[in-house]
């Protein structure tokens, strides 16, 4: 057994430090590289200046097998990647005919000529590997700094990046390291359990020292899971710890691949021939914008309501005013009316809904911010459930809200509707038909 | 005139390198502190290892007046921040009556017992000052590395960190640093301008000498432009820069505060009365949700459509057979059919509609994937826009339409359709009343 080989991302760009967004490259870095059992253990966020990316490059060299680079590759004077690595490799950078080519291609292709200022993107320090860009003009590169590591330069846009990740510098690392990554991986999706619950639930199979190595990370809900063995024998022991790992945690697992909830409902529903809808009133469009971020969805899909009035409930839904009046719009009564309404009005087998209190105004000590239900109508069938998320932040809790509609449609799906702390309704039949 | 002071973010933990999700802690602490003039000029993502942040501790705190730390505070023996900032800064790490009084609060106020294991969180640097926390356990701190370099140590959930920046940190730099910042700022929201084109209209504005110094980011069609200056009246010297970028760039100025088009579009709508609703088709709802992330906007919001098939564009939104028919369902004329049929169902002043191609299939020679119309309905007259966005994948194509859509509300409130490309649209007196 060896440890894994290392990689050090280096994001470039003066824009990256403002603050504005996140850097998005050095996580795709991250993915794909781990993906083939190479392990990032840092990344740095440094400006366009090429003393500063010269120094990062050479303190990085010695105990990294892979130097990733994002950004820096534009054709204008503020771009100093290429003049900066070239400095800390110690070897001049010049012009080639065969990166020229490439720029005046992608230009020619767009009917236009090419700005002399994109010659720039031709420079390529001496012994570089050049690596095409099928989404953009600057053309990236690999260079070995010495036998021990090599340095990858991609540009920084993520849509060039991830393409170039997938189609050039994957392939050419896994024929240069393939035979010294023994890995087994495998992965869950999980939904609804808290990361404390979670960790006091899977014990010392987070342990840092436990085989199979056990990730984990949290988003809106969502657990993402990760089993990993580089060990002897990885595949029997993956395979074991996964079969403990489905019982313990059945309630909460929705896939078995690293895959957003909504995609993997879209393929269910896809899959059987459901046919869906939604009422939404907090969530306000969420749902329906993450079912129709599944390909294909319209195979299933027709319309859905959001319904943020009280009088838009009653008129495009059905609910009686009177359910209204007496519960109140955020109830578990209107919610499974919403859910009915819209799968009678649109004639699908599956509708889900949601009504709450997003906030920040508009709470109360019996409703108070966070209080959101959920109905479920399933081939006629009703289903609520009540759930209050900590009063954090208005997206926060309609993200939660959305995930949680679209858990419980899973959970209808799978029929363990009841394991979840769904409620079945009744006295709906004054809704009209 | 001086430099500006220089900031380090150091995010700790091993999940942020994993690849599954952005570090979202350094922008955090990149835009608070960068609002009173101090710049972050390196962000470092490091994993939860005593000897790799006490290294990285040392070698940035010679050129930084700020260190932040993010991350690695938790009750588990995996987070070793404070031993490794205590290692770093040659300090003990003691117990801490206030910091351990702060933790047994925040349990009992949730009536639960403080674990044992908790206590690791009242482990204090000795000298450090105690951040209080307001929505989490772990209590931050502050500590002087020697005169030149102050360590600030926060919590990793992105709430509980935004929370201690705000509440406590940010105060007491201001209060530290205040005579050395001499900022003055001002910001600009653009929509629908691509960032090459921006940069040949602002020319040497955007000069890393030029003074206001001009900062620009870009997300999905919308680009952020800041001028600030540091120097001698600098009051003056942004106000005017400030004027003729408004001038220049008229066409495309959303907001003069940093903020979503959703927003904008939403206070707008609750500025003027001017009630809204909506049709979407390839955007799914994502309209709607953008439009619902605004508080309050219940006031001019009642309800929207999502009418992804052809049946639904006719039964709900009155879209005549014969257009769907003749035209197809990507097309100007559904386009703004969607639109007046949404307004007249809904009574809404304001209506907009979206109707297109976001792949990955379903595209033609005629119709590509990325073609996408707009529709406006606005007091009874229909506007229409066509825009073709690159056909790099589904969900960026998708957020450009429903971004466009939010422009198109906007720029019929302000009066402005034309300079936008939209075509006044006739011949919808077949749709129903």
């Amino acid at each position: 057994m060896t440890g894994p080989l290392r990689v050090a991302c280096l994001s470039i760009g003066d824009e990256l430090l403002s603050g504005r967004h996140a850097d998005l490259d050095a996580p795709q870095v991250a993915r794909a590289l781990g993906e083939m059992g190479l392990v990032v253990d840092r990344v740095e966020v440094i400006p366009d200046d090429e003393q500063t990316i010269a120094e990062a490059v050479g303190r990085l060299r010695g105990p990294h097998a892979v130097i990733v680079t994002s950004g820096g590759l534009g054709p204008t004077l503020d771009d100093v990647t290429r003049h900066a690595v070239a400095r800390a490799a110690g070897v001049e950078l010049v012009h080639s005919e065969v990166a020229w080519a490439a720029v005046r291609v992608w230009f020619e292709r767009r009917g236009v000529e090419p700005p002399a200022s994109n010659r720039r993107q031709a420079l390529i320090p001496t012994g570089a590997v050049i690596l095409p860009n099928s989404k953009g003009t600057a053309p990236g590169f690999l260079l070995e700094l010495d036998p021990e590591t090599i340095l990858a330069v991609l540009p920084g846009p993520p849509g060039e990046l991830v393409a170039m990740l997938q189609d050039e510098l994957v392939p050419r690392l896994r024929s240069r390291f393939g035979g010294d990554l023994n890995l087994m991986r495998h992965e869950f999706a999980l939904f609804g359990l808290p990361e404390s619950e979670f960790a006091q639930l899977a014990g010392d199979w987070m342990s840092r020292e436990a085989i199979p190595r056990m990730g984990v990370s949290a988003r809106d809900g969502v657990l993402a899971v990760t089993l990993v063995s580089r060990e002897d024998g990885a595949e029997l022991l993956v395979a074991a710890r996964a079969a403990e790992f489905r019982e313990r945690f059945a309630h909460w697992i929705y896939s078995e691949r690293d895959e957003a909830l909504a995609t993997t409902v879209g393929r269910r529903l896809l899959a059987s021939g459901t046919t869906v809808t939604f009422a939404e009133s907090c969530t306000g469009g969420g749902i329906g914008r993450s079912l129709t971020s599944v390909p294909g969805i319209s195979g299933v899909l027709r319309e859905g309501w959001v319904t943020y009035s009280d009088e838009a409930k009653r008129e495009r839904l059905g609910v009686p005013a009177e359910l209204l009046t007496r519960h109140g719009a955020v109830s578990a009564e209107v919610a499974g009316a919403m859910a009915l309404g819209a799968a009678r009005a649109s004639g699908a087998d599956l509708a889900i809904s949601t009504t709450g209190i997003a906030g920040p105004g508009g709470g109360s000590q019996d409703k108070p911010v966070g209080l959101v239900f959920l109905g479920l109508a399933l081939r006629g069938e009703v289903w609520t459930l009540e759930r209050r998320f900590p009063p954090v932040d208005r997206d926060r809790i309609r993200r939660y809200a959305e995930q949680t509609a679209l858990f419980l449609a899973l959970a209808g799906l799978e029929d363990r509707l009841e394991s979840l702390g769904a409620e079945r309704a009744g006295g709906f039949e004054q809704l009209r038909d």
